[in-house]
């Protein structure tokens, strides 16, 4: 794509205030803060398996780019670089202009600078790097959690595979929800604030990607203790809104399983509970606590019905439970 | 790709000594030295685009990598530390073991840990994005160069696209030449210690990754001087072979317009000739000087013949000369 160089540069090629050296060069120069680590992590988005081909590209540069901050907001880091590598089947400025537009509308809302990248000709694929910097031994990790910890979720997981169903024809959500769905999948909101809030005070963290038990399981398997959800304690439905039974059994089972919410799940000593709490209030944004780890099998993830009686899953979502 | 996270660990989760964390987390977690700056770089490669699928997956594994060193080299820069992200039609043990065999002898052999990674469904992909550590201040950069530095070249420009021409049949190459040209092509060798033995002495640098007078012509052009390479000076055939015009010109044509070498093109003042000589001793490494640059249109490379006169060029290679 050498002739294409000039219109990646009119929509790649920004200014880089935290660089030293942006784009442009074999390498970006940069200055990491001193006695702070990097955090850095990579994620690749292809057409078809992560995307639709005719997705948006204005949410498809927003996600993309939210994903990787999602995960760096998982170990408390603060956002500070991104590099952009993407194949293209052909040039399509138009589809760049607008990728481009969602892509830089994340940058700029959450602070990175997007300081190198790479662009070629195939199928379409998207793939990020992100660096963030944390204090020495301050970074939320995987392996932290103790039993008697209590487990903590932000936000409504469970909404962007409502909007999913949604969009595919398998549910006819109430109008308002609509809205509230559909933007929670095409446009996710990484909790970078949270994360870097909970430094100190979480003892473990990870984003829901994969779905709020098996992300839950990852940090009871690291941790080497297992966790007891219950059913009562996790988000409740908005108010003021009469519920079908399917949209409740779906509602639970996309809570418990959808992935793509890149909300935080992440666990704390108990008597962190208070200042979590003001966490909440201060970044208006709701945190919900919804069981604890306990001593058991690593990785083991139980979920507990009004009864204290535990509720099975299949692998896939949940089973023999009716709402 | 959930069920396959097994086999990517047993070939890509390796020890990583010098990381704080390795994979496995939301992101790595690294400690830069105290006072270094960070040169990143990430490129895509991409099947039918930049290597053919069926691309012995053992050197594809080490070119993958090689070529993001070649970047770090030309900054001058250590490389330190990898993420790996690909796409993978489907899983197929064998290919993920041989491509592995390749990617971690180039990691052990340039001494870079690979910190993380994500590996999904798709049209075959591979992305990395290597860091690597400098002292502020002394990157080889692209816009170091000034009018009258010398410019030398590493190695032997244009063996990997002979042996690409070999290969493809579109040349017959003497017997000794294939072995060296086609490995040129599919194990290319980063300059890694030349670039830091660089550092201080050179006054700007690049690698030949798309032609030894395009990659010139980005020093040139960011440096805002003009270049001037001369015919007599540039690396000579192996001796003890008596070679063809066809071969002859051809080999000229690669040298000048091959890509895909990963030799490192630098100026440097006139005054450290000598100690350039030094490194190429160190290395045992050849260290070409074919030119210097000039007062002159910035970004144009010229290039003389043995009567000082200039040499035309078509875009995609060279015209007007007869070996």
């Amino acid at each position: 794509m050498a002739g294409e160089f000039a219109l990646i540069d009119k929509y790649f090629a920004r200014p880089t205030p935290s660089a030293v050296l942006g784009p442009g060069d074999d390498c970006a120069l940069l200055q990491p803060t001193a006695g702070k680590q990097l955090a850095v992590t990579t994620d690749m988005l292809v057409a078809g398996t992560h995307f639709l081909p005719d997705t948006d590209p204005k949410n498809l540069g927003w996600k993309a780019l939210a994903v990787n901050l999602s995960d760096l907001a998982a170990m408390g880091a603060k956002p500070r670089w991104v590099t952009l590598a993407g194949a293209l089947p052909m040039v399509d400025e138009a589809w760049i202009a607008k990728f481009a537009e969602g892509f830089f509308a994340c940058a700029a809302e959450y602070g990175v600078d997007v300081v190198g990248g790479d662009t070629t000709k195939g199928p379409l694929n998207v793939c990020i790097t992100a660096m963030g910097e944390v204090e020495p031994g301050h970074a939320l990790r995987r392996d932290g959690a103790k039993a008697g910890d209590q487990i903590w979720v932000s936000g409504r997981p469970g909404l962007a595979s409502l909007g999913l169903a949604q969009l595919q024809g398998r549910i006819d959500l109430p109008a308002p929800w609509q809205r509230l769905c559909i933007g929670a999948l095409e446009k996710p909101r990484p909790r970078v604030a949270l994360g870097q809030a909970l430094v100190g005070i979480a003892s473990a963290a990870i984003d829901v990607s994969d779905g709020l038990l098996a992300d839950l399981g990852h940090i009871a398997e690291r941790s080497g203790c297992a966790a007891a959800v219950k059913l009562v304690q996790l988000p409740h439905l908005p108010k003021g809104e009469s519920y079908d039974a399917v949209l409740r059994k779906m509602a639970l089972e996309c809570q418990l399983t959808g992935g793509d919410d890149y909300e935080l799940c992440f666990t704390a000593p108990f008597d962190q509970h208070l200042a979590i709490g003001r966490i909440a209030a201060n970044l208006e944004l709701p945190l919900w606590c919804i069981g604890e780890m306990t001593e058991g099998t690593a990785g083991l993830v139980t979920v507990f019905d009004p009864d204290d009686k535990p509720v099975e899953f299949e692998s896939k979502g949940y089973d023999h439970f009716s709402a």
